[in-house]
């Protein structure tokens, strides 16, 4: 697997003209020292070495589940092995659903079986299974615009595709029918929801995801076929008879339990209490491994923390393992409340959730006045077939909600191009990451933390947005 | 997808100097008609319409399913919608095994899920599954070679690893583990098999097969776990602890079956009683819907018989959808057993068998003295990018049995870079067969039969090879 470069017509579209000129803000022998702590970690095998570690001894660990807690021990003895100097764990009450086994068939006029996975917090069907006429549609608005009498006492099946892409981008158009289709079909009068997964991959491999039943409607099941099934179900559906299908889907809802945030620090020399919050999220969806989402964002950020340590870091490196991302952001939303009061000490932060494949750019978005650090930023990544880009990063889901509250915050963009492939799937195992691309994830991520600790003028907290 | 051109090195490797010249043994204006019934079926959709037909409306057809007969009448009337001249069946007593469940998952010492299936014709586990400490082995000769001592009471996991290749050549030496391995660890006294599949994907996806237990020795239960697995295994493995799983295999054997060699005919209008054999079986594995393996090869040589069809050949063209193929040629052989007298008839035989990518080389299997009838066939075939290859052409499995019979073969080989990432998966289905590439397929299979049906030399059985 090579990376992949970018016509040059995409490059220069996404050049930021306004990026300021690196200047002295940060000191020389400083930069000397990211760029040899980009080449050694470009070497090294720490990353890789800590996703295995992961996804071997622990696998699937999805929130609220014993195997859960067992990464949050994981990530501790992990931060203790690596020599974090502060490692601690801040408690996050989760969801705790579980799934047992899930199959389908059409039952006529043609029958065969079909790969199907429940949505995440998907009640269960009757034992046996629900039975229906299936109602197409190709998405959630198609839906919301049709006639109940249509829908009524029918399982709804959602035909919504999406297109591979660089950055994912009809992830969140796409995602409706997997969220709130349910729900919508079920103010309708249907009896379950069944959708063509949320994936660019032509396989049997049925993705789940998380999925919201809005309050007053009957909870209705909800479950995902394989793309290559959708291709299937369609050429099925061209023939022109009514499809009834079977499907059976065991779910359990539990109480609520205990997870954590999990933190580890390596204190800073100069600016102890000041910190670069560099982050990933712990748990994962139970069917796959958590490799990509999010073992990778693990080995990255605690390899590239572990890689700075070495340099002695003017502010802390504050490395977050969040909880029960998959959830909702529900650890994030836990962290940002419990730190509430402690937020304007974070000078910057990002996450890394998007794979284990090469990154491309690098966003920002920080305080106009600091936007000279960015640039020496910038200009270490360069050899790294980094470009710079904006001003108007996200930051990564969990991270994506301290802006509002005036964190600075970055993204390095990963080249996504197959991440939905796995995405939420069984598929999502150790195989599919490359050990040559980690490397230069823990290479940028690295550079980003260990400059923006060293930079001796003020990081600003952001300008406050005007409101209308 | 694009069609593969192979390097120069390589074809002028595989070119055959002794190919005899092409001579008047052929009629001008057949070999007219075979350019343009190869480019009109380039241009023709109907393979592919067939395969789509055959996996929609029949899907996974095991033999001595109830789906194995539904696809038997599928292709009866699918014969007679094409209007072939006579179409009739051949009874076949075949195996029934039907699965159930599969799961398996580590118990120690880091319990997480393993993807499994249960190999053709295991025996079920124990209700609630089969525990055992895993003994781990790089072949089946390695296997043999063990110390009884180490395998006593315990599952025998074999980790032998296929890799790609155009020809799909490391299948043969790999399948070992999966066709006898039992066997050879049964007699060492281990209680189960678990292998790594025999397959060249990374992905979740685990891939069955036909076994055999030998006589005599205890059945024990037998899967294959997925490709992901096996690396997550071995990189447990190297963690230095002993690992116990457990593996929960459902099947069922049940009283052997009546199943059909479906059959086909274009009847010819000079040699009528002169047959040329072209094949492709109609059963597959229960897990995919049997797109590639064989569905694919149903479509192309229906469709190139149905193609054939227009230009009224002189010999008869025979297309025969083979039974149970996957439990080790059964159709074919009892083909072979009821047209015991008649065999010297066919002039010619081969079997699509192995997906649907495009085809690179055509090799036969023919008396010396008809070369010059293949040598026809080749300049035909070479606008398709296929190339001459050799005279020792095997024919596909159901074919293969024929040539110690006498009759000629040939084969069309195909790209096979990726047919081992979906063979006897659930991921064998539609979405992975090309039509473009398919119809280079009927295109060639078309001009083979038409020609070798023209032929007005007299096509000689194969000479008897000499006994040392």
């Amino acid at each position: 697997m090579k990376s992949i470069l970018l016509p040059l017509t995409i490059m220069s579209a996404l050049a930021m003209p306004t990026m300021a000129n690196a200047n002295d803000s940060v000191d020389k022998i400083s930069i000397k020292n990211a760029h040899q702590l980009r080449d050694t970690a470009l070497k090294a095998h720490l990353g890789f070495d800590i996703v295995e570690s992961l996804t071997v001894e622990v696998g699937p660990r999805l929130a609220g589940t014993t195997a859960d807690l067992v990464a949050v021990a994981w990530a501790e003895d992990k931060f203790k092995a690596l020599g974090f100097d502060k490692i601690y764990k801040q408690p996050v009450e989760v969801r705790h659903w579980e799934r047992g086994f899930a199959k389908a068939s059409v039952v006529s006029p043609y029958p065969q079986p079909l790969a199907i996975t429940a949505l995440g917090d998907s009640v269960a069907t009757p034992k046996g299974g629900l039975r229906g006429e299936l109602v197409f549609f190709d998405s959630v608005d198609e839906l919301r615009h049709s006639d109940p009498k249509d829908v009524k006492g029918k399982i709804v099946y959602i035909d919504a595709r999406m297109h591979r892409h660089l950055e994912g981008k009809e992830y969140g158009t796409t995602v409706a029918g997997r969220s709130i289709g349910s729900s919508v079909a079920s103010e309708k009068g249907a009896i379950g929801l069944m959708i063509r997964s949320v994936g660019t991959d032509s396989s049997r491999m049925p993705h789940t995801g998380n999925m919201n039943y809005q309050e007053g409607v009957k909870k209705i099941p909800a479950g995902a076929i394989s793309t290559s099934d959708a291709m299937m179900l369609m050429a099925m559906k061209k023939r022109g008879k009514a499809i009834t299908i079977n499907m059976e889907l065991e779910t359990k809802a539990y109480k609520p339990k205990t997870s954590y945030n999990v933190i580890g620090e390596i204190t800073g020399s100069k600016y102890p209490d000041e910190y670069i919050l560099i982050g990933a999220h712990l748990d994962s969806w139970d069917e796959g491994t958590g490799a990509l989402d999010d073992g990778a964002g693990v080995g990255i950020v605690m390899a590239a923390a572990h890689a700075i340590k070495q340099f002695n870091p003017k502010r802390t490196i504050r490395v977050v393992l969040f909880a029960n991302e998959e959830g909702g952001l529900i650890g994030a939303k836990e962290y940002r409340k419990a730190n509430a009061k402690e937020l304007h000490k974070i000078k910057l932060a990002g996450e890394s959730d998007f794979g284990a494949r090469n990154i491309w750019r690098f966003d920002s978005q920080v305080h106009p006045d600091n936007l000279d650090v960015m640039a020496h930023i910038n200009k270490v990544l360069k050899p790294l077939s980094i470009n710079s880009g904006n001003n108007k990063a996200g930051g990564g889901p969990d991270v994506s909600i301290l802006p509002e509250k005036g964190v600075p915050v970055f993204s390095l963009r990963q080249n996504g191009t197959d991440y939905f492939d796995y995405h939420h799937t069984p598929n999502d195992t150790l195989d599919k990451v490359n050990p040559t691309e980690l490397a230069q994830n823990v290479a940028a991520w690295a550079v980003v933390a260990y400059i923006a600790a060293q930079a001796d003028e003020k990081l600003l907290a952001l300008p406050k947005k005007k409101t209308k």
